[in-house]
């Protein structure tokens, strides 16, 4: 039976939605919805505008016989400055202030409405990239790294300290903490990276980068290749950081365990961001 | 600007898909689309029977000046059975078997589509819960956790097996895993979980249930309560669990290293899921 267009489209989002940069072909749509191929294109026009109006990605459509539509998520630049903003404030609450200066972030690394936004941001700033999985270090940046992944519609894997049992076999390297000069050890199952694989790289912190360097000569292991490093949180760092090139979200600027107060400013996210959804228009 | 019914099915269908479980107010969608609240209430009606009928999910109603809508995600038996189905093929695969007979699945456990199929089969069988968050232990759970959390709009917590500094302070008890009988002990932080929390469990594998049942006790340290256990696959145990009650996708009934074959059924989960959506058709 054919399909009511206003339940084609409620339909179309949320597939398009559970699949993003996923190449969906016309004939696709047109059996699910027993319709006509021309009124799947009119379908399809009215998504697109509603996404790039609303703010919430694309649609690109892909010519020829093995073509079809990819919904590539996206943010409007006033939105992204809202949501970092609103991390900001967050991240700088002085509850935060751990003895010793540290931060504590776990409840926003665990709040699935922060992680989408986090995954939206790096999703649009990484949209013009192909990219083949995310990766990231046990254990915080897991939560980063399922939230990019779920907007960028690729696997995750995750580095560990230690080698377990179930990883069978491993690669494993030695490298040294940038800040704290410590020798660690970073491991990654061996049928985790598949050769020449286009790699993200996503962690929830970074000062001297010697973790995300790390990460980087671990995917070499692999023959595999860093396509970008993304940050929630960097922290100033007066030497010469160890990575060339990242974006972050976040960058803490000062902690005064003292006066009780932690400075934050936006990381170089709109520095690094090449486009946003309303530069189209 | 009045907004179209087209774009504003597209609209509404990304914005409750973006809020599961949480209660939206018909006024809020009147204001965002500048239109009258019986133009929003028939959308809504539009939405319910699209979602029912694809077998995403169900709007609820809550009627009176307080009220509004909240989308449930659910699934058809059916569809449960095809993905819990292919999960099984999935790990049954004899590429899978490690020295010792362990099972590899750690590229299921950052197969981001999967885990959305796994939050999906979980959110369905707690959806008469009322949960206020998702607990796991470090680290295969934590990409389980994400995807229900996804579906189930709560925040997640991770206990770990060692404390942090980024932790703050904590509390933490030693338990017995039941299968290898090692005192074991478990870290949470302490401002993570609000007294009386409904806390709902995941984890990626079970045998005795040493760590589920450590997984409560520590709850009972917050006075939070576990309202339910859902685990990846369950392996056949001869003697009691240490857990009453749980929810398994897949059963690990053997594994025979020397043929190098893996057998698993499907767990629990037919068994113990009340309702699916097409039930109520």
């Amino acid at each position: 039976m054919k399909v009511k267009r206003s339940e084609r489209l409620i339909d179309m989002t949320h597939y398009l939605m559970e699949h993003p940069r996923e190449l969906v072909s016309l004939t696709f749509f047109a059996d699910r919805f027993q319709s006509a191929k021309s009124s799947i294109s009119e379908d399809l026009v009215i998504v697109k505008e509603t996404f790039e109006l609303r703010g919430v990605g694309t649609l690109q459509t892909v010519p020829g016989a093995a073509g079809g539509v990819k919904y590539i998520p996206g943010i409007k630049r006033k939105h992204a400055e809202e949501l970092i903003g609103s991390l900001r404030t967050n991240v700088s609450h002085s509850d935060r202030l751990l003895p010793g200066g540290y931060l504590f972030m776990t409840d926003i690394l665990g709040d699935i409405h922060l992680m989408n936004h986090v995954g939206k941001l790096f999703a649009a700033a990484f949209a013009d990239q192909e990219i083949d999985m995310i990766m990231t270090v046990a254990t915080k940046g897991i939560g980063i790294a399922h939230a990019a992944a779920r907007y960028l519609g690729v696997p995750v894997v995750v580095a560990r300290r230690d080698s377990k049992v179930t990883e069978g076999s491993t690669v494993s390297i030695n490298y040294v903490s940038g800040s704290s000069k410590r020798i660690q050890t970073m491991v990654l199952s061996k049928r985790s990276i598949a050769q020449g694989a286009r790699v993200l790289i996503v962690d929830d912190f970074m000062r001297a980068g010697g973790t995300a360097a790390g990460m980087i000569n671990l995917l070499e292991e692999f023959s595999a290749k860093a396509v970008g490093v993304g940050i929630f949180i960097e922290s100033e760092y007066s030497e010469e950081r160890l990575v060339d090139n990242w974006i972050s979200l976040l960058n803490l600027t000062g902690v005064d365990e003292k006066g009780k107060t932690i400075q934050v400013k936006t990381g170089n996210y709109f520095d690094k961001v090449q486009s946003f959804l309303d530069d189209k228009k």
